[in-house]
């Protein structure tokens, strides 16, 4: 039993490095062909105790993000995002995300920055890209603690899996930024 | 003398954290007062040796930042910037730049983001805002070690100490993204 929980847990640690090395990948195409800069902010880390003169940190402790992982800019627009995964075949559980980073998701569309999660569900292979706007949409009309597939379906975007790049989810950013600049000529 | 040294060094390390405080004030004063998004990247830490189960980080480095400091979101763009202090009194030494970050300031300048350097002459108590663009006119056009204080003063914007906030970095920013809309059209 517990060496099954061992593979299981592997399995998933597995799964759970696959969509990272994919944005991973994807940004690292984006940025070789001049399309976007976007990169992995560091881990927020709060450091107790260092030992000189080597600047080894002896104590150290992994701190909660309160903003999202990735960070970018696209055509001078500030894009930021988190890529998350979930064995779930019919929702996608809301406590993957932490208070402060939705506060912050509010935050950074407030000041008119492009938010969003790239949420994929494994077992069914498929990776949504969901805009902030929908995720606060969800949070204000449903109460429920996990946002289900078919949400996705409706008012999120299907992501491609492709050789290269992996996930092309500028593409879906491209069409919301023609959106915004149509409505406002 | 050691003991002049010793005050000497506490001035400077009161100084080092004075630009750094102010920049904090005023980003602070910016978020209450719905005017941008401006947050302090994690520093980069190479996480070597974790204890479990309490996740206590047992041994760690410090990375070399290959990002600037400060990353945010005004009016829908992406800005980005350093704030430096030097004690000289005529210029500021480019070793506070590593190359990396070099490369990082092209790379936003390409993608059509906002960045600068925010650099203090803490003896003269002037502070000016630096565009990238300019920063990397002046390395193509001169090979120099430091960027003289008159190169600030003809193509710096000088940022005036007020109470709050204490250094209106985003009355500069507004300028530009005003010269840049009126190319435009």
């Amino acid at each position: 039993m517990r060496l099954q929980n061992y593979f299981k847990d592997n399995i998933y640690a597995n799964r759970g490095m696959t969509l990272e090395s994919d944005i991973n990948q994807t940004n690292e195409y984006y940025n070789l062909h001049n399309i976007a800069l976007i990169y992995k902010k560091p881990t927020p880390i709060r450091v107790v105790q260092v030992e000189y003169p080597k600047n080894r940190i002896r104590e150290a402790y992994f701190n909660e993000p309160s903003t999202l992982d990735y960070t970018g800019v696209y055509q001078g627009k500030y894009l930021e995002f988190d890529a998350k995964e979930t064995q779930s075949k019919t929702s996608f559980p809301l406590s993957n995300i932490h208070k402060h980073q939705m506060e912050h998701i509010k935050k950074v569309l407030y000041y008119g920055g492009i938010v969003y999660l790239v949420v994929r569900f494994s077992a069914l292979n498929r990776t949504y890209l969901l805009l902030g706007n929908d995720l606060l949409r969800f949070l204000e009309e449903y109460d429920r603690k996990s946002i289900p597939l078919d949400y996705f379906e409706k008012f999120g975007y299907f992501i491609e899996m492709k050789y290269a790049p992996r996930l092309d989810y500028i593409k879906v950013i491209d069409k919301i930024i023609n959106v915004k600049e149509c409505k406002k000529s």
